[in-house]
């Protein structure tokens, strides 16, 4: 049996070949030394979780619409995580009790949304997950928020490249309210507020008047959300007070259009966008004071955020800003001259790995040389190592270097240096 | 709503707190060096995929009871993958032109298995795979032997610790045909043989008598099991010469009890036991030279193995060599003295991080000196740095060493040495 279409992933998953996982660990690598420097530790935690975990507060649209659902053998409900903000929260609310407190962790993990696959948009993603639980002060807030802003720094991306656009939820809810916009209005208003910017002017007025708004009211929120003023909230301007002490004031700008999807989102709330490329969301993140309380026990503020994979790098990619990446760390091919001196290069191999010198052995007793030196080529490998009869009964080496062609014999001793010049 | 059930994983799945993951990440991290120190380039798969892709080849005891199903909203049947082999063989089936042989990929990933939760066997494990692709030659068998025996070394496990017990299904065949035991007889055999250890002599014969092997076919295969020669096995012979040119012998045994379940291995099986623990399997592997031709293309041949993090690192523990590992980075909590000081720790923080120093700064505003350095003992923070108004005007620092209490005054400069002292 042979079935060409059983070579595929389903559709929308990421197969990661040598040099696309390269760009993953880069990515992942500079945004744990980040957090790392900010003492924050890593967890982990599993991509099945109970459908319950999600259905409490991920909103409606991830939940229903993107999860990927499974029944286990016992009939109870899974999802396949769509995000790790739950499974972060949960295992809080396990160890409540025993955790110091503020807690620092963050978390790189695999999530599954069913969603159209199209550019910077898979159904299968990596996320970064980073919160401060137990601040409930800006001082968190502005935290997370410099925390995210040395992560894009860290990749190359300046203020000229991404935008970090902050509101909080709790100025929303006054402000509207102030308008005679509250209860179930501010969630049917809110949730056209979250899809302003993909409607125009009159599709946004005519569905303020569908749920009944007044022409006044329609009047004063775009008059709100065209020329507020953080002044007006004091919880906003005391953070960006912060921020701009942080240094990053450049990435930030306050903005009433964002208010977020998801459910659990109590306070502040912010959204990082690229400004020249029109790609997805690069980051979201907000303050969560209740998500912890809905797991299991008592109240823990909580603020943080949720970086993808996929639509960084294809905003680097555009940038031309992805480092060079060489995932082969072979150094060396120790050749097989011909079957009977296979234990010689095979003992090369050993002490060439035991300098520390990544090395392969051809794996085969009568590949021709010339064979192994393509396959040595084409692979990308620096330097082929060539045990003849002449060399073992010398004890020398003869060290091709592949990129200049130059060849030289050398004792096992000299081997080092001179691969490593 | 606060549902304390809801703190919970599902059951069988794991969450990784700092602890847990720093053993992890340890484990990986030095099985990933020995994998490198060879030439392994890092590949990685989605941990969904096709139903089919395990039909084809995984064993019915893999696919249709340990498996994880579910079905996509277009009703296509995916399962939670419970190995990596599949989806490394097909990833290379989808390249097979385009790629270098010999190939050498090695690969970490979440598993999942709907098994009965017990010490050293979760429904939530993580996989190392390494495989070496397009060598069919006993050197092929014998490196990755070589790279798992020195993945055992690297986590101190010696000889002493666990054991490689290898065999050879075309040996097997061979020996079993001459005493008349072939075809379906030969697959109900062998999976007798697979269970001989699990059972009693008695239970043996008669599970081989139920398959209508006559008494003498029973003693014949009982003689064959108990003092079977490798030297009638010239692949087995080449193979273990290679072993011993390499030093692992002492690791190795040849053993005609390891079949191992799985259906795609077509050569050299084997497995790796813990000697006095008692303990399931640590990693098995095999030669498996028909599996990338079942996902499309030509035959490729193929050898290699998977090791899971569960059963190892409960024989660690049990044997006292698990590391003590410390997974906070955090070297300095900075203090926060008073609100209108809080600018002068920020500072502080942000020019400790970028001399490389992981800093945590206190994230409130009004906390009392006596809380912040409670936090700090009994987070382990190794220094605590005090910014008082005096320190402010003098452009001092007070630093105060945690483990032995001494508290000295120093400069911003005189800081790092003192940190790292």
């Amino acid at each position: 049996m042979s079935d060409k279409s059983l070579s595929q992933p389903i559709r929308g998953a990421r197969d990661f070949y040598p040099e696309d996982l390269a760009v993953r660990n880069w990515l992942f690598d500079k945004w744990r030394d980040v957090a790392k420097s900010f003492g924050y530790e890593e967890i982990d935690g599993p991509v099945l979780e109970s459908f319950d975990l999600f259905a409490a507060k991920s909103g409606d649209e991830l939940v229903n619409q993107q999860m990927y659902m499974l029944e286990d053998k016992d009939g109870r409900k899974l999802g396949v995580r769509p995000e790790l903000t739950p499974t972060y929260s949960r295992m809080v609310a396990k160890r409540q009790n025993e955790l110091i407190y503020p807690l620092r962790w963050t978390m790189f993990g695999n999530t599954w949304r069913y969603e159209k696959p199209q550019t910077g948009r898979s159904r299968d993603f990596w996320q970064w997950e980073l919160n401060l639980v137990g601040g409930e002060e800006s001082t968190a807030d502005a935290e997370v928020l410099v925390i995210a802003a040395k992560a894009m720094e860290a990749i190359g991306l300046t203020p000229e490249d991404v935008v970090f656009r902050i509101n909080d939820r709790r100025f929303m809810q006054e402000s509207l309210t102030e308008i005679g916009i509250s209860g179930l209005l501010y969630d049917q208003t809110t949730k056209l507020i979250d899809r302003r910017e993909k409607i125009s002017q009159d599709e946004f007025n005519s569905g303020l008047q569908n749920i009944s708004l007044t022409n006044d009211q329609i009047g004063q929120l775009n008059s709100f959300l065209q020329a507020s003023d953080l002044e007006k909230s004091p919880k906003l301007k005391e953070l960006f007070l912060l921020l701009d002490r942080y240094g990053i004031l450049p990435y930030c700008r306050f903005d009433p259009l964002i208010i977020r999807g998801i459910t659990y989102y109590t306070g502040t709330v912010f959204e990082c966008f690229d400004k020249n490329q029109g790609l997805r969301s690069v980051f979201g993140g907000g303050r969560f004071d209740d998500l912890v309380k809905t797991f299991g026990g008592g109240k823990i503020p909580a603020v943080g955020f949720a970086a993808g994979d996929v639509v960084i790098i294809e905003l680097l990619r555009r940038l031309d800003k992805l480092p060079k990446l060489t995932p082969l760390p072979t150094r060396v091919l120790a050749t097989v001259f011909s079957p009977d001196l296979f234990s010689d290069s095979l003992s090369l191999s050993l002490s060439l790995r035991s300098q520390g010198i990544p090395t392969e052995l051809y794996p085969e007793l009568s590949a021709k040389l010339d064979k192994q030196l393509k396959y040595a080529s084409r692979k990308g490998i620096p330097y082929v190592a060539i045990l003849g009869p002449e060399e073992v009964e010398k004890k020398l080496v003869t060290i091709k270097n592949m990129q200049t062609g130059e060849q030289k014999q050398t004792t096992m001793e000299g081997l080092k240096a001179l691969i490593e010049n």
